[in-house]
Order: C-alpha cells, then sequence, then structure tokens
C-alpha cells in the first residue's frame, strides 16, 4: 500500500524562512500566526492526515460511493469516520473568520492543510475543498442572515457545501444555462432543473449539505450576464437553527469516473427546490467567480499533492528496488544488483519532481500568502499589489501546477515499472486522481484564456510587470554565487517579456493568435514562477548556510535543486516564446473536413 | 461509445507514395505486394478492425478477463468470435513467410495491420502481437524441426504465442532471472519458475499457446550471459501434429491493471514444465532480443495507434460540442454557440495530434520498410544501411512513439472537458491504455539508454551519422517553396549533432552523463524524426499540388502539418539539446536521504 507523510520539514521552510509569515503578525488577519502555533498546525494537521486520512486512499479508490435505492449516497469505509475527526479537530476551521467560529489563520496556513490532504486522499479533501468555494461565496456576497444562518456550520465543517455550476449542455459556456428559479411569494424561488459533475453532490458525511447553485431568472438575458447564485440547501434550516423539511433536490446517479471514485460526482435533480438568492439577481457570475478562485487554487495544489504523495512512493520503490548498476560501477557490491536510484535516468526523474514540488510548494504558500497581504496588508498599495498578483497567478498555479502534477505523477509511476501499472501499488491511482485537476474548475485552456484574455490586459497590463518586477528585483538581489540560478531566471523572464509584447502586437490584428499561443504563455510563466520561488529559496539557503546552519544537508539540496531548475526546466521557455510566436497559422488553417478520417 | 475507422486514406498516402513499395517488387519479399494487393489489403483490414473488432473495446475494458476456478482463463465477451473471424481471414498471415503458409508481405504491410488493431483494441490486439515476437524467435533460432512443428499454426494464428521475461523481483535486469532449466535425459528441459506480467499469458481464444520462456540452466554464468530460452507449449504437440499432454504450465492469477483489461496479464508458474531449448544454452539474450526488437516496433505503433483514436473521437466532438463563440465572432450565429473546433486552443490540440499521428504513420511503416531493406535490399551496402537505421530507430519509435501517445491521448480527453473523464465516453481509455506502452517490452528510460548507450556507438557511430545524411539529403533536396520547413529541420539536425557531439566528448570521462542525458536525447531524435517524415511528406504533397492532383485539400493539408511540426515540435530541440548539455551536475549531487520526507 502506498504510504504518505506530510513534508512538514519543507513547509515550515515555505512559511517561516521563505514568506516570514511571523513578520506579519502586527497585521489584522496574521495576529494570530505565531510560530509556535503555525509549527504546531503544521506537526500535527500532517500527523492527521498521515495517520487518519492517507490509508482510506486506495479503499476509496477501490469501493468508490453508492447510491442506494432510496437516493442517499454513502462514502467508502472509514470516511464518516475519518471526517468526524477531521471536524473534531478544528481542522476546517483553520483560516475561517473568527467571527463565525473559524480559527482566523492566514490563507497560507490553510493551503498548508489543503496540500496535506489532497495527498494523502484527494476524494477526501475535495468534501472539504467544495465547501470552502461555497463559504467563501457566502462570505461575500450572502446576506448578513444568510451568514448567520450558514457559516457557523459551514466554518465547522458540521455541514458541506457544494458548487452547481455545469449541466449537461453547459460547461464552460455557463451563458446557455437551462437551469430556473421562480420568485416565490415569500421572496424564496423555486429552483428546477439538472446539474452535473457536482463533486460531493450528496454523501453521509454532514447533518447537511447547502448546495449553491447557478440558475436564471424569469427575463434573464440569454447569456453569462443572465445568471444568479442560490443558496439551496439538502434539509431546509428552520430559524432556531435546527434542520426543517428535506429540500427537493436529489441525486439522479453516481458518475463512474476514471479516479477520484472516493467522491461522489453527482447529477443532481432540482425540482421546485427551495433557494435563496445570493446577492442580487442577474450578479451570480461575480459570485461564481469568488467560488471559482478559492477553487482554482485548491486545485492546482492537487497537482502538486499528487506528485508528491506519487514521488514520496517512487523515491522508497527507487531505494529498495534493485535492477542493474550504476553506470560508474556497482556501487553495492555486496548485493546482486544496484538499487534503481543509482540510475541517473531514475534520478533525473526524482530531481525533476523534487524540483517541482518543493518549488511548487513555495509557490502556492506564497500565493496564499499574496491572497491575506490583498486582504490585510497595511497600504492600500500594498493590497493591491498583492491582489495583481494572485490574479495573475491563479491560473497558473491551477493550470501549470496541474499539468506538471500529472506529468510528475506519471514519471513517479514510470519509475516503478510494470509494477507501477499494477492496481494494488497506488502509483497508477495516484496518476488518475491527478488527470482530472486538468479538467475540472475551468479546463486547463479555459485558465490559459483567462491569463491571456483577461489578467494580462486588466488595468493595462499592470500584473504582468509587476511580475516582471519581481523577478527583476529577485535577480538584481542576487549574489554572484547564485549566479547559475539568476541568469537563466533573468534570461526566461526575457522570454516572458518576448511573448507579451509579441501578444501585444499581434493579438489586436488578429483574435486567433492571442488563443493559440495562449497554452504556451501559460507554460511559460509558470516555469518563470517557479525559477522566481527557486532563486528566492535559494537566496534563503545561501544564507542559512553562511550562518552556519546546522542543517546544512537541507539547505544544499535546496541550491541543487535551483540548479536543477536552472539547467532542466528554464531551457523550455526560449520554445514555449517560439511557440507563442508562431501564432494562429497553422492552428487555424485547416477547415473540419481536413480533420475527417478518410 | 467511441468510434474508429481506419485511416486508410493515410495509409495509403504513406505506402503507395511517401515509400512507393510497388517500385520495388522486383526484390524478393517484396514481389507479392503489388498496390493492387496493398491497397485492398488496407482497405479489407481497415474495415474488418473498424467494424468487428473496435466495437469491443468498451466491452474488453468493462469486463477484463477471468480465471476460473480450474485455473482456466477467459476472455471478454466478443474476443474468441472475433479473433476466429482474425484467423479465418488470414489477417495473422500478412507478413509471415510463405514457407510456413505466411502471405509473404513486406513488414510495412504487417505493420499497417498493427497500427489498425491497436487503435480499435489494444488489448485484443496484443494477443497476436505477442505472437508475433514469438514467431520471429522460432524463425531466426528455432531448429528446422521446432520450426515444422510450431510454425505453421502460429503463422495462421491457431496457435498463439507469449514471452515470458519477467519475474518478480527482475524486469530490467535480466541477469537475476531465478527460473531454472534442469535437462533431461530425452533431450528437453524440465522449466521451473514464476514468471509474472505475462501477457496474454492464458486464454480462450487459440487451441494451444507457445510460450517462450527465459531460464538458466544449471551452471550458467549469474548475468544475461547465462540465460537460455525454451519453447514451452502449453499443450505438448504429438510427432502427428495433434495436440498432446497438458503442460506443467499454469496461471497464478491475473493482475488488476490501470488498463489494458481485456488482456490477460498473467502470473505464470512453471512447474518443471517441459520446455525445448531454442537455440544453444546461455544464447539466451540474443534471441530474447530478437522478440523484443520485433515487439518494440510494434509497442511504438500502440503509442500511434491510441493517439489516432482518441484524436478521432476528439475531432468528432469538436464539431458536436457548442461551447462558447470563435475570438473573431460568432461562427454560427444561428446556433447559441459555436461548436468547440472553433477556439484555437481546441485546434491546437488537433493539429498537434493530426501532426503527431501522420509523421508517427509515416515513421513507423517507413521504419517497417526498413526492416523489410535490412533483408532483401540488392546490394549488401543497403541492407546494412538499413539495418543501420531500423536498429537506431527502434528505442526511438518506441519511446518517443509511446511517450506523445500518451500525451496527444491525453490531450484529446482535454478535449471533452468533464466528460472525458466519464468512463462511458471511452477518452479515458485511450489514456489508461497508452500508458502501459511507455513501461512494457522496456521502459522508455531503457529505451533511451539502449539508444545511447549502445545503438550511438555502434560501428563508430555509423547509424546516427545515417540519421544526419539523411536529414541533410533531404534538406537539400527541398525547394524554397518548402524552406519553412527544411530551415526549422536542419536546425533542428543541428542541434541534434551538436548533442551527440557533446556525448562524445563527455560520456566517456563521466559516465553518468549519457544516463542523464539520454531521455532527453531521444526525444530530440523523435522530433528530428518526425521532421524527416514531414518535409518528405510536404515535398511528395507539393508534387502532387503541382500535378494538379484532384485531391488539393489532402496535400495542403500535408503542407499546413509540415510547417505546424516546424512551428510547433521544431523549436523543442533546442531545449532538448540544452537539457542534454546540462549533464548529469544536479541529477546525480544528491544522496538519497535528501529525497526522503522530513
Amino acid at each position: 500500500m502506498p504510504v504518505y507523510k506530510a513534508p512538514t520539514r519543507d513547509t515550515k521552510f515555505v512559511v517561516n524562512e521563505l514568506i516570514g509569515l511571523d513578520r506579519f503578525t502586527n497585521l489584522p488577519g496574521f495576529a494570530n500566526a505565531t510560530r509556535d502555533l503555525t509549527d504546531a498546525v503544521i506537526d500535527e494537521g500532517g500527523r492527521f492526515v498521515s495517520e487518519v486520512v492517507a490509508p482510506l486512499n486506495q479503499i476509496g479508490d477501490r469501493e468508490g460511493c453508492t447510491r442506494h435505492a432510496d437516493g442517499s449516497v454513502t462514502t467508502p469505509t472509514g470516511f464518516k469516520h475519518a471526517y468526524r475527526q477531521y471536524v473534531e479537530g478544528g481542522w476546517a476551521t483553520l483560516s475561517a473568520p473568527e467571527a463565525f467560529g473559524g480559527q482566523g489563520l492566514p490563507h497560507a496556513i490553510g493551503f498548508v492543510m489543503e496540500e496535506y490532504l489532497a495527498s494523502a486522499n484527494q476524494a477526501f479533501a475535495m468534501y472539504p475543498g467544495l465547501a470552502n468555494g461555497a463559504i467563501s461565496a457566502i462570505l461575500s456576497k450572502g446576506s448578513a442572515e444568510q451568514q448567520a444562518t450558514y457559516l457557523p456550520k459551514m466554518v465547522t465543517g458540521e455541514w458541506l457545501g457544494t458548487m452547481n455550476l455545469t449541466e449537461p449542455h453547459c460547461g464552460t459556456d455557463l451563458g446557455l444555462l437551462r437551469t430556473r428559479a421562480e420568485p416565490q411569494a415569500d421572496g424564496s424561488y423555486a429552483v428546477t432543473g439538472t446539474k452535473i459533475f457536482i463533486s460531493a453532490g450528496d454523501h453521509d458525511l454532514s447533518d447537511n449539505i447547502i448546495h449553491l447553485v447557478l440558475a436564471k431568472t424569469p427575463g434573464a438575458p440569454e447569456s453569462s450576464k443572465g445568471i444568479s447564485l442560490f443558496i439551496v440547501p439538502k434539509f431546509l434550516v428552520n430559524a432556531d437553527g435546527s434542520l426543517g423539511a428535506r429540500n427537493a433536490v436529489s441525486v439522479g446517479s453516481i458518475e463512474n469516473k476514471m479516479g477520484i471514485h472516493g467522491n461522489a460526482t453527482c447529477v443532481m435533480n432540482y425540482d421546485a427546490a427551495t433557494g435563496f438568492l445570493v446577492g442580487e439577481e442577474c450578479k451570480g457570475l461575480a459570485a461564481m467567480f469568488i467560488m471559482m478562485n478559492a477553487a482554482r487554487l485548491g486545485v492546482g495544489m492537487q497537482g502538486l499533492a499528487q506528485a508528491e504523495a506519487a514521488y514520496q512512493n517512487a523515491v522508497i520503490y527507487a531505494q529498495e528496488r534493485r535492477q542493474g548498476r550504476a553506470p560508474t560501477g556497482p556501487a553495492e557490491p555486496q548485493h546482486k544488483a544496484d538499487p534503481l536510484f543509482v540510475h541517473p535516468d531514475v534520478r533525473r526523474m526524482l530531481m525533476d519532481a523534487k524540483t517541482f514540488t518543493e518549488g511548487m510548494r513555495a509557490l502556492s504558500l506564497w500565493g496564499g500568502f499574496q491572497v491575506d497581504l490583498s486582504h490585510h496588508a497595511a497600504t492600500e498599495e500594498e493590497r493591491i499589489a498583492a491582489d495583481d498578483v494572485i490574479s495573475l497567478m491563479t491560473p497558473v498555479i491551477k493550470g501549470y501546477g496541474t499539468d506538471m502534477g500529472y506529468k510528475i505523477a506519471t514519471d513517479m509511476q514510470q519509475i516503478w515499472g510494470g509494477h507501477g501499472y499494477i492496481a494494488e501499488n497506488g502509483m497508477e491511482q495516484f496518476v488518475r486522481d491527478a488527470r482530472i485537476a486538468m479538467i475540472y474548475e475551468g479546463a486547463n485552456g479555459v485558465q490559459a484564456m483567462d491569463l491571456c484574455g483577461r489578467k494580462l490586459a486588466q488595468h493595462g497590463g499592470r500584473a504582468i510587470q509587476r511580475l516582471f518586477a519581481l523577478v527583476d528585483d529577485e535577480v538584481a538581489a542576487a549574489g554572484t554565487e547564485l549566479a547559475a540560478v539568476a541568469g537563466p531566471l533573468s534570461k526566461a523572464n526575457g522570454e516572458l517579456k518576448a511573448a507579451t509584447m509579441w501578444f501585444m502586437h499581434n493579438a489586436m490584428t488578429d483574435p486567433n493568435a492571442l488563443g493559440a499561443g495562449a497554452y504556451a504563455y501559460m507554460t511559460l510563466t509558470g516555469v518563470v514562477s517557479l525559477g522566481l520561488m527557486w532563486l528566492k529559496m535559494a537566496r534563503v539557503a545561501a544564507a542559512a548556510l553562511d550562518a552556519g546552519s546546522d542543517e546544512a544537508a537541507f539547505y544544499h539540496a535546496k541550491l541543487t535543486c535551483a540548479r536543477h531548475w536552472a539547467t532542466r526546466f528554464a531551457p523550455q521557455a526560449g520554445a514555449l516564446r517560439r511557440e507563442v510566436e508562431a501564432g494562429a497559422d497553422t492552428v487555424m488553417a485547416l477547415p473540419i473536413e481536413a480533420f475527417a478520417t478518410a
């Protein structure tokens, strides 16, 4: 059975040394984040996840969820018990606001737990993960009464939540929604329609499930401007907070999927279910994006999380499995063969994985920190700057993070050879589970368009200019001993600048050029962002070594990974820029008939 | 349910126009390959595969194979009936020698059928596919008596065959084999041991199964030089050719795998089973490589095959599914949304897929043609040249072909969005099935080492020099209208030359440098080889257009794909060269402890 151990030392490196979170306890929203507390959260959270949640990963995959004859849904063996422990341990409340019973810790700390949970058991992690999106929407757009009614129980995790967007005929294009919401005399709405692909749509983990549902009110425009958001609880909530009548929402079926079997992906039928408008009619899209952006960062971390889990098991196998000899001669002549670890191509994959996972962990937690700064930084200017950066980075963390997560999980499976293809060894589950993260919460091509068609242009390109400057500043701050990293990063940043310039000059005259180059541009931004993290980490590591740290091996490894980024990741930047600059020419040249098989 | 239609027009383009197979009918081994006949084989083979074999792909995935209480194994519903039609249609015999009842057609034609079968149903295709490897070994190393006993029934497909290499503790490192073969008084051997991952290890498709088994004779050296190859039939064959006693070989279990569920991947137990030595004792490795090389080309085509099948279904979906609007404004304003096909990022993936599958089809069939030339070309010099090329290209076709096959299958699944993750739509099966091809018959890292550690150095680098020359000659022959392809190809070839030179200068002094760069080098060779095919195809297409072909759209599409290779694939060459040149430095720097989770 695969194992998982939360990488707590590396997390603390990012939180304490790279971000230096406890330097910000003077700010609101950071006040509770003393180093003692965050270290304890990291250690205890890691322990809980590794011991309680991870052992259920393979069981969940094998059993899946069950829809019973009465329409009720049960989760795999052990999920309910583990979830109760999760709630009782207060793990759901970490970064939720204190006003509703949360611990008021920074998002950066909430993200730590999201990574650990997703590594241990992505299907399990999605139950609270989806609820986070629902909480964000109610926090941001719900009325005071709605907040008081739903948030306290949602924050503790006693109630869970879902996001209902997709319908059979529409996913990305929400303007096509058919679900209808008819206003009722009492101010509520009767919601009718079918939603599909609803993660955690029903289950036995919580007493109630608060569905957030996109629907159209009568006469609303036939576009995404006609969408409204509704709260549709599984059980209506009485005035005293107790559970009332069962609402007219039911599970039509559970999808049979490639992976994340432990999560109930439901077809949801709303039959004049009672719903409550969140915010104003036809303003649902903005609320949806609030849910979505929270969810996208979480999904980006799922890429990291699956890569990390797969990596840990590949490291163990590379050490235990003996096959062949080192190219330099027998490394362990007392054995008939050397461990896989001696083979440079195995080591290449492990180094790629280490460089990606540690770099992505830094990028994700640093991203979470930008979310915190965007709310709580001391000045308006700093808040705007942080918001610019995280708005820009959200599609990159989601898109690049999940593409690479899948790639690395596949590499780690490869290290296991034929044994990696066998279900009981668990490596193939990491790949199957990682695959969905490239698709849901906006397929990665949609992320690329969000980045290039929307985020690049906002405020005259202010956000991307900030990224350029962050990189340039970091390069300028690097001493000569970091030149082997700073040089390639500066060059990669130059490629990104050139690609950006190319878009500026060509996307207006050829609207297809943006779409044709967007994916390569997103990947290029990912490469540069990872490099930014590695140069930052290298600087911290070099300083620790200069200060005579007694963890020299740890910091030396950081410097090695930074150089690995520079020699193995950075070279892609030039190729990606050329892909952007190739434009739409060959991409859009052929008619549909040319793709038909003759 | 996913569909599959054999791409017969494109196959004929490669066979008739690119290779021009019927120009060689003066040579032995090509004599039967008149254009009328090969066109008929392509059409009829394609029809048979699409109508009979493809509809069983999803059934096979869902049902898998069953080991019954008596140890017998049955294949999924319909496989037995389809296989009988396959045998009766003579499809097994295409490129088998006429002396044993084959049709004596070139390997290039046999490969056509291998591609079609693997696209339609990879799990099904593996039953005859593995038999091909066994046939090759007996043809090349078996005694006249062995050939007479086994080949006629194997060639028709009445009997199938397997390759038994792997054991629980050894895959790549065959020196560790523990299966023993004790000589018996009658000249046979008693074979005892456990083999794992035996594809098509047992089933109900054929009356007999001829297992080819690697084992060690008493006193044999403890390395791959101590390996011998044995024929171990499921049923012993009487002198009159009838089936005799059941041999002491049994199926311990069937593996539960990520994909190819329709193929019975067996644990095989040999309990003093009667085996017959093939060739000489301790010369099994050479025979194994004969099986392996045949199988590796077939596996490389599985990458192409899964990409092609996934691509066809992505094209259909891109046309039928409506979501959003074209960047240039509504393409079909009469509908509420445009087809996915209008989106440049969708089109990018389709163009990548078309460029890969058509390029890889050309490379694979041209590779099969080199196999034919290596046996039958008019002069010794030509035969050696062809053998050099196909020896070099075998790991590239296997490694690059399957890596890209998996990537493209994943891209095509991506076009389906969330629906691609749902089992019943079939897109995720293509990905799961494609995944194994990167692992079996030598994991792709092993292919990279075969290329760089073995094939590059043979005969003083003669083979890679031939590839350089093939590319340079093709570039020189390209007119100015093909400069947009020839230029990037020449540049990519330059990168490959530089990477080769780097190996020459550095691999001797640092044995790890070869291993650290081998994978990037293999990919780089793949990129260049695909480009060589595209420039060749572009030249043929340009000539056809100049000649006023009435299939102008077909040939224009070829020119567009060639330019797509040049703008979207070729740029990777520089990055890959830089990866090679990065050497083993960061790759081998860290000790195992640095990879452990703290």
